[in-house]
């Protein structure tokens, strides 16, 4: 029998099928640091729905595994490889396939890069709000793989809030289109929201029919403050949500994160600032004026230090600074664990103090960014390059954190995804019930378990409706 | 052997179970007209979740179907008893478990209603958006299993964008916590996400936690005007969405409910007054001004007749009496088949001439009501009671109107659901791919089938991923 890849040969279009040691080496893993990954047997570089047909054909009658992969901008390492598996590769299906401005809708391909989408239907008087920091880099289709977030979301929701529909290809090869381009509709289940976030285990996402806003209509005005205790800077977080206020940004920066900051860009910070937050809001007018005034008002009483407003956008630029600079700056400092626990908002100072206990206990550097709007915390634990006693202790401090969220009753992924990195958490969180549900919806779409095997949800026994 | 109803109330509480033909039959449909029922078994009450567990491990013991209902105010014939099935009501679980003002959560049991929930929350500063005209009398739980809809979605979506998790009682009886209580989270599939709209065919709800918003902050303004033609009409909707205006509110009444109404409350209207356009935004002082200023302009142009503005409570309910009126004054004409088609925005004058002209060649009265903003129509087509070739003529119409629907690229229910009634359109609308893969997920989470059968989906042939 030829080999897989000979198979795959014979029906492709020739350099859709890569071998080269380079090539496998650089689309066996994502950006998850530490993440186990194996060799594939071939990367596929898709360019259209029947190259994707074609592939998964192949690889299901041969029982080869296939890991679908937009960038790899991953954290979790949803997109790893595992050894021997074909690693199908969207990021050539990039076209804007339609742009509905009276619909407010857009379809496009999996491999569109979410600030193309973004360009493209601003074109349109048209706004795509969600933005995950990989905006710049990554595709819809792993967006929407991984349910993305980002930091508009305390307001306008996660890439889930904007998905009508996609076209996927299933695990026997048929093409499934799923969704509507009409505003509301509830003919059948709702199985793209299933497949919004199933990181590539049920079905391959080919293209997306996303909803979009009006572009017009908003006016950012930036508030940001330092604080001098976490505590304080979580009572001006929780008196915002009292106000009733929801702002459009609100995100915490923590005292490793800003000393980082401010040490590579020769920053001057006030006095004990052990945390800055950063707020927008986007209400157009003498409305988003008196918000951004109430927000000042609310730092300050909180024990808000330098607060500052901007209204003009290089201003905000200039406040928002240190937010863009903190993962660049931390990078400096060696290879970056990204953790994503979730919590709830008003355990936010709590869950940050035991950060700093584990990162003191583990004897790691953890620095910390965090959507504080959302309750959702990026602890960055930094081991220096190629201190492998060190990568050991950054481990447990991942494993620490994870058990801390969970005991304040948060959730083990807000916005990365399971992947590889949250199995052991996501053990934890879903209950046996649970994880036969997952078993069994993974079983009904496919059934061999050829695509994305081992990812998304932990995989164990269970007792319940399991169908094997 | 003993019988079904003495295993139940043999484990039940007393008054739990009921077989008198009074209750059967009250419990036999729900509000579709002309959907087919038969007579359950018995009609079980429950009033906690355990009560559920025991209902429903009887019943998949002995195979008998179990059809879960809540105030049986579904237009979709969804919960329809089938004969000798056992009729779940969950309409005695009406605890309001938990409301946390600071995360802006929820959780509820299923039987609250919808107005309960709303107005209990707005005693913590709190709104739940969804709006279904039922919501007086419907519950939270029958929300959820259709993803009811209303008027608000045009700006504040539909009932699962307010569904964050829930807890469910599954085929074998095990109970299933789904979701999460944080502001985000992606640990799993979205299985609350899946288990929305499902109409009681997976599993049964019994709790539901909901995402709240502020309730403050919003300071309703209407804008109403009559027009000349639907042509008109349809164009003052899609100036408004060329506007990037997102109003709270965009309904159209056609001429023939706009003058059951007028002729009922004895109302003077303009001449060749053809349809009226309800229109409110939300947004607080001067921008919200600004916003119905430019909408009222809008309608003008568009040929607009007797445009009036409202800014105080009192005037905006008189400006949306007709709408208020419009189902009430039909139904003194005869019993109402309510349809639901959604189409394309751009398309709603279309559709409406479509159902004119259906409704001549039927030769019966259709009545329309429009969430005109989100494309999704509701023709009341009315046959006079006892009128049998009336309500055959009727039925023909009900189909028409749903071909007349997806020629113009819509879906065959916009917020009512699939039930019973629109079985044929959906079979029409899903491949048979995606019908495979419905019967995949239904065959996973309830391998027998007794969980609501024959409802939500066309359960027919198909070669795609069929597991039996």
């Amino acid at each position: 029998m030829d080999t897989v890849v000979d198979a795959l040969r014979a029906v492709l279009p020739p350099l859709a099928v890569a071998t080269d040691a380079e090539t496998l080496a650089r689309h066996s893993h994502d950006d998850a640091e530490w993440a186990p990954y194996g060799l594939p047997a071939a990367v596929v570089f898709a360019s259209r729905v029947d190259d994707v047909v074609a592939t998964v054909r192949i690889a299901a009658e041969r029982g080869v595994p296939v890991v679908p992969r937009g960038a790899g901008t991953g954290l979790s390492g949803g997109a790893n490889a595992t050894s021997g598996c074909l690693v199908l590769s969207l990021e050539r299906m990039t076209r804007i396939v339609e742009v509905d401005a009276a619909e407010r809708y857009a379809v496009v391909e999996a491999g569109v890069l979410n600030d193309d989408l973004r360009r493209h239907v601003a074109g349109h008087g048209l706004w795509y709000p969600p933005d995950p920091a990989s905006q710049a880099i990554s595709t819809i289709g792993g967006n929407v793989a991984t349910n993305a977030g980002g930091i508009c979301c305390v307001k306008y929701g996660v890439t889930r809030d904007y998905v009508l529909g996609m076209t996927v290809v299933l695990a026997d090869g048929s093409i499934a289109k799923l969704g509507r381009t009409t505003a509301k509709g509830v003919t059948g289940y709702d199985l793209t929201g299933l497949l919004v976030g199933s990181e590539g285990t049920l079905a391959i996402i080919v293209d997306v029919t996303v909803r979009l806003l009006p572009l017009g209509g908003r006016q950012e005005r930036a508030v940001v403050g330092y604080f001098r205790t976490l505590t304080d800077a979580g009572a001006a977080v929780a008196a915002v949500t009292r106000a009733g206020i929801v702002p459009s940004a609100l995100e915490l920066i923590d005292r490793t994160c800003l000393h980082a900051v401010a040490q590579w860009q020769g920053w001057d910070l006030p006095e004990e600032a052990n945390a800055l937050l950063l707020a927008k809001v986007d209400e157009p007018g003498e409305r988003g004026e008196e918000l951004a005034a109430a927000l000042a008002g609310l730092f300050r009483d909180a024990g808000g230090d330098r607060v500052e407003r901007a209204a003009d956008p290089a201003e905000i630029d200039r406040l928002f600074a240190a937010r863009r600079l903190a993962y660049p700056a931390l990078e400096r400092l060696g290879p970056v664990l990204t953790e994503d626990v979730c919590v709830p908002r008003r355990a936010v100072p709590e869950m940050l103090a035991r950060i700093e206990a584990v990162a003191a206990e583990a004897g790691v550097v953890i620095a910390n960014i965090a959507h504080a709007g959302d309750g959702n915390l990026h602890p960055l634990i930094i081991a220096p390059e190629g201190d492998d006693e060190a990568k050991a202790r950054a481990k447990v401090a991942f494993d620490r954190i994870v058990d801390a969220c969970r005991s304040l009753g948060g959730t083990v992924t807000g916005e990365h995804g399971v992947g590889l990195l949250k199995l052991p958490g996501a053990a934890a969180e879903l209950s046996p019930v649970v994880r036969g549900l997952h078993r069994a919806v993974k079983h009904a779409l496919d059934p061999a378990g050829i695509l994305n095997p081992g990812k998304a949800f932990p995989d164990g026994e269970s007792d319940a409706l399991d169908p094997r």
